[in-house]
């Protein structure tokens, strides 16, 4: 056990904030070592203990995201649970920054000694930010924390992504009126584990009751899965900001993941999310070897030029390349 | 020149379609073949009259497809026009079978000499129906044919993949409420370079003036882009049952055309593709060494064993796998 997996494993925040700098980074030899600690962390694990409830959290801008991740992880804390929060903005592919997870969104929470906020990191491509997550999410289960809240903003794949890193999803909506229910991406629907319609209070309650009830109707038209236990995917009512519904959502939340735990459908999606992150690394590295591979890009640029010249076909020119790799 | 590539640039129509299933067999030596046979009609051409147009058309089953397609094929063919008629079908790669490009749904073409209609082949995915139709519009165009239909229903991402074969993109819609406006997916819209509201004859015609006024002003929401003249992408009116109004749209596909010809954009764009093309082509293949080299197949199945056992991390199993490719 190296003193880096200890500290982690201790729940010092300054390591754990060092080690998910380490596993953001791209430097290679920084690679080798967050491969180590993570390792470490795995041969370490997994005790019942250090098993967090991964909680993944969708809706677009304005619905509320921040009051809710605040006003849900002070309850939490508020029980005397270890809370961190991860942010996935897939946009920040495109801008480079960090423009969700600032820590200036959850005054209260931030100041927590049992919450831990971490902004995200930016990427150039969204199978950088899964991975950073997926790593981020295995540090902060063995820095002891118990809920970690994965929030993102729907936008593409984003909500697929972070749905494969949660043991549950909740899709978070404003009230609306009836005719925009038919908003709400299919695919998303069928993901999520529990829609939260927000903002139930002063003028928008009448609003948010009625929309959560078209939800509910439309979630019963969706085929049963086998994760879903009687009543399941189901739509319920919060306040963020009056605080109101948070309870009995977080009851929900443990009625499911306790039905879950007791079927096998826990570790079995446990297992699963492994194998597709394994392969997805494997296939990752597979096509990077055009870009790392002299040989492999020497080839590749010589044929792209070759195709563009309309000197080769794609389909001859790609089989030369791949030839390159055999050799 | 093999006797196979000249008997297919004579534009004989049984060694066209031999041709196509050559290109469409997954047999390694068929391939060999396949690769030599489409780099012998490149080293012949692109002479200007083997530069076909061709022509993407998606829509949804019920939009009246194959109708126009037989009425607009029998007018290109009444104007001395080769017409060749390719099927995308993406659900094809579950059902292993051909339900479109079925020479029954279209009679008339189907029996005339100018024309040759291809059925769907089947495959395991869609990156392998994209190769093989990308193969059978080479085989097209070097056989003579002035037009090549590439149809596909609207489902996933078949409607980007042909767009992505294609000089041109039309998108068959059918006469509608000004409600259901909305149902078009906006990344279809943006690929489209015509709307043509299809069935506006009988009672429905009113119906489809009035959507193709809601398209057309739609459309004019949209940013332009670079490959759009003055005026398009374009909202048009047909009845192909009726045979009205097919005319005017091949007027306005050529008069795009020669604009994009005349601006560099239509060369750019078969650059562009062929480059995709290429890239797709060696991607697939790097992907495919997980099942097809040994060492790497071994690796890949031994460390997804330890990830699901839990005595690896998909991240350092990767990097062993990885690891075995460099070796």
């Amino acid at each position: 056990m190296t003193e880096r997996a200890q500290s982690v494993l201790n729940g010092n925040r300054r390591a754990l904030a060092r080690a998910i700098t380490l596993i953001e980074s791209a430097k290679p030899s920084h690679r080798v070592e967050a491969l180590a600690l993570l390792d470490a962390l795995r041969a370490a694990g997994p005790q019942p203990a250090r098993q967090a409830l991964r909680i993944g959290l969708s809706g677009t801008p304005g619905v509320g995201k921040s009051t809710f991740i605040e006003s849900f992880g002070m309850m939490l804390v508020g029980q005397g649970l270890r809370v961190a929060v991860l942010a996935v903005d897939p946009s920040s592919t495109r801008s480079g920054g960090s423009i969700l997870g600032d820590k200036t969104r959850m005054n209260l929470l931030a100041r927590e000694a049992n919450a831990y906020i971490r902004p995200t990191p930016s990427s150039n491509r969204l199978g950088g930010v899964a991975r950073r997550t997926r790593e981020a999410t295995i540090l902060c289960e063995a820095a002891g924390f118990d809920i970690i809240l994965i929030e993102t903003v729907g936008v593409g794949q984003s909500e697929t992504m972070v749905a494969g890193i949660s043991d549950v999803f909740l899709l978070l909506m404003a009230p609306a009126g009836g005719d925009e229910l038919q908003g709400v991406k299919r695919g998303i629907m069928e993901i999520a584990d529990m829609i939260v319609v927000n903002k139930a209070d002063g003028d928008l309650k009448p609003a948010a009751t009625r929309t959560c009830a078209d939800y509910a109707g439309a979630l019963m038209l969706l085929r049963k899965r086998e994760q879903d236990p009687e009543g399941f995917p189901k739509a319920m009512l919060a306040s963020a900001i009056e605080e109101n519904g948070l309870d009995a959502i977080w009851a929900e939340v443990q009625a499911l993941i306790a039905w879950r735990k007791s079927a096998g459908i826990w570790q079995k999606n446990r297992t699963a999310q492994a194998a597709a992150w394994f392969r997805e690394e494997v296939e990752a590295g597979l096509l990077a070897r055009l870009t790392e591979d002299f040989t492999l890009k020497s080839a590749f640029e010589r044929e792209m030029d070759a195709v563009q010249r309309g000197e080769s076909t794609p389909s001859a020119a790609a089989a030369t390349v791949l030839g390159a790799l055999k050799d």
